[in-house]
Order: structure tokens, then C-alpha cells, then sequence
């Protein structure tokens, strides 16, 4: 992000292929991904593409980190833990239940085991949503909401590994009866 | 499984035809798979793979089930559920640290995600290996070993979703020490 304006262009262009890179993606997995392809799905011209946008693993991470990051209904942390998780769990359900995130969260899981490069990407990806949970936790813990022996890394497993198993292995759709049992069982497990 | 003794060529190239398919899919995704390829990793005949083979979801499905199901050193349930969790547990993470294992897992997964038909192939592998965990939980309740209160699903899935997010995620290997730690606080979450 600058804080100079972009070309209004620039932008339009970058949106309509992060978007369809990660439709193209989502849609037909890696052997899907393609300069050709992503001219055909975005409208954008191939040259152009070539340009800004050929090194295919640096554009799927940009494209998923704004479409973790960039969500305009994200909700702001307000130090209350007991509101904060379940508006995180909310959102983390939200994005799940996305049928084109759950398909790319796979995709990007499966290229990262079968390609070095790519699994850096996979690390950033993960360690940045890793983090908003991580966050979460340390201010819970160091304001006493939490209790002062539990483990963050831990925590953050608690937190996320449960909807992924269940959207992305079971595939099933997580409820808002889903989010509100987690989010009492997190609470209860973690209270100082 | 029939009760005649099967033609030892035939049990011979099955086991190179799964071998060669769980390989292929571990290293290159499903687009590595065909039968060409299958012919040329598993030495087993184009015509011979064309004949038994050709329907590669059903040869995947076949393959896995072997590899989770036919482990020679799989531990028998011993009635006790602090020995069987622990022998459980420890199986688990055996599978999931085998690179291919826990390839050929993202791979399915991926693949489920974009093939309704393979789909079902997922849903009957991940039946399989949660019903083991499920048999082990509703005998532990049974017995009264834990609480009459406890859910067998979200037991089954406090059992499996860490470790799977560790692994297939995170990437990390399982330790001995996770097994220990995730086998302590499921049985202390479990006390009845």
C-alpha cells in the first residue's frame, strides 16, 4: 500500500486479475493458472499481464492476502475479549463458508506441499492469519481475561483448527450454532 | 477381500499399480495421474492397468484405504481407552509424518473440492478412518471410562482436527511429546 494515488487503471486491472486468479484457482486448481487464462477470466490484455503479474505464486499470495485483509466488514478489535473472539470467529466462518476462499485455502495448502517456493507463500499466508488470532490472545492474556498459563500458539490452534477441519475435510458449512459453541467451549477453557 | 487365494501376479501388480498411483498423486497432484504415468512408475502394462485400473477415482479410493487400512504394525484395541487413545493417537501421527501420506491426504482433499464424483470417494476414506475413533470413544462411554455427557463427533474431532492442522497446515512433523500433550488433555477434557 503507497500513499500516493494509483492510476484509477492500475488498480482496476490489478482487481480484475487478483480476482479472477484466484476464480481460475478456486475453479480448476493449480494446472488451472495461466497467463492465457487469466487474460480470458480478467478482460486484461495478455501483455499487460506479462508485465505486472506473470510470477503466478507471488500473485496468488497478493490476491489471498487482500481477500483475507481487505474484507470492508472486518470488524475492529475493542479490548473485550468476549466480543472480539466471537467477532473473529464470525468472520472466520464467513470466509470459510465462501466457496471460492475454501477452494483456494485447499489449493494453496495442496501446491505448498508439492513446491518449495510456493510453500513460502503458504507460510506468510498462514503466519499473517495466524497472527490476528495470536493478537487476540496475548492482549486477553495480558490484560488477565485469559488465564496467565495458557499457551498462544496452542490457543491459536484451538481457535482455527477446528472450522478448518470441518469446512475444508468434512465440508460442511460452519453455523452460527458452530461459532457460538466454540465460542463458549474457547472461554471456558481458557479462563484464568 | 474374497476368500479364494487371489492369482499372486494379480495381488503383485495391484500393489504396484496403488503404490505407483499414491506416488504419483503425493509428488504431482492429479494431474500427474494417468494411465501412462501408472504404466511407466509401476512397471505393470498399459493394457493390464486399462483393464483393472482405468477408473482412476475408484484406483485412488482403493490405494488410500489399503495404506490407512493394512498396516501390519496397527495397534489392536485393547478395551482400555488410556492404552487405546495413546496407540490411537500414535498411529496417526505415523500416517500423517509419511510425506506421501500426508500428500496424497492434501491431494484428495483438493481434488474433492473440485470433482462431485471424487467427493464421494473423500466422504467414504474420511467415514473410514473417523469411525475407528468414533468405535474407540463410544466404547470408552460405554464402559463409563468417560463422561456420558461427551459428543462422539465433536470427540472424533477433537482427536483429529490438531493434528491434521499441524501437519497439513503448519506442516510440522508430530512429535511424541504431541501425542503425550494432546493425549493428556483429551482424556482430561473427557473425565467423567
Amino acid at each position: 500500500m503507497t500513499l500516493e494515488a494509483e492510476d484509477p487503471r492500475v488498480v482496476r486491472n490489478r482487481r480484475a486479475v487478483h480476482r479472477a486468479a484466484l476464480e481460475l484457482l478456486g475453479r480448476e486448481g493449480v494446472s488451472g493458472l495461466s497467463v492465457d487464462r487469466l487474460a480470458e477470466v480478467s478482460g486484461v490484455s495478455r501483455s499487460t499481464i506479462y508485465r505486472h503479474w506473470s510470477d503466478l505464486p507471488t500473485l496468488i499470495v497478493a490476491a489471498f492476502d487482500e481477500a483475507v485483509h481487505d474484507r470492508p466488514d472486518r470488524p475492529e478489535p475493542t479490548g473485550d475479549l468476549t466480543v472480539d473472539l466471537l467477532a473473529y470467529l464470525r468472520d472466520y466462518a464467513a470466509r470459510l463458508n465462501d466457496p471460492t476462499y475454501a477452494a483456494v485455502t485447499i489449493a494453496i495448502l495442496e501446491w505448498s506441499w508439492r513446491d518449495p517456493e510456493f510453500a513460502a507463500t503458504r507460510a506468510r499466508t498462514f503466519d499473517d492469519s495466524r497472527s490476528r488470532a495470536a493478537v487476540l490472545l496475548r492482549a486477553a492474556k495480558a490484560n488477565g481475561e485469559i488465564g496467565a498459563g495458557v499457551d498462544v500458539p496452542q490457543g491459536v490452534e484451538d481457535l482455527v483448527a477446528p472450522f478448518l477441519y470441518r469446512r475444508l475435510v468434512l465440508r460442511r458449512t460452519i453455523s452460527e450454532r458452530d461459532v457460538r459453541t466454540l465460542h463458549e467451549r474457547l472461554l471456558g477453557s481458557w479462563s484464568p
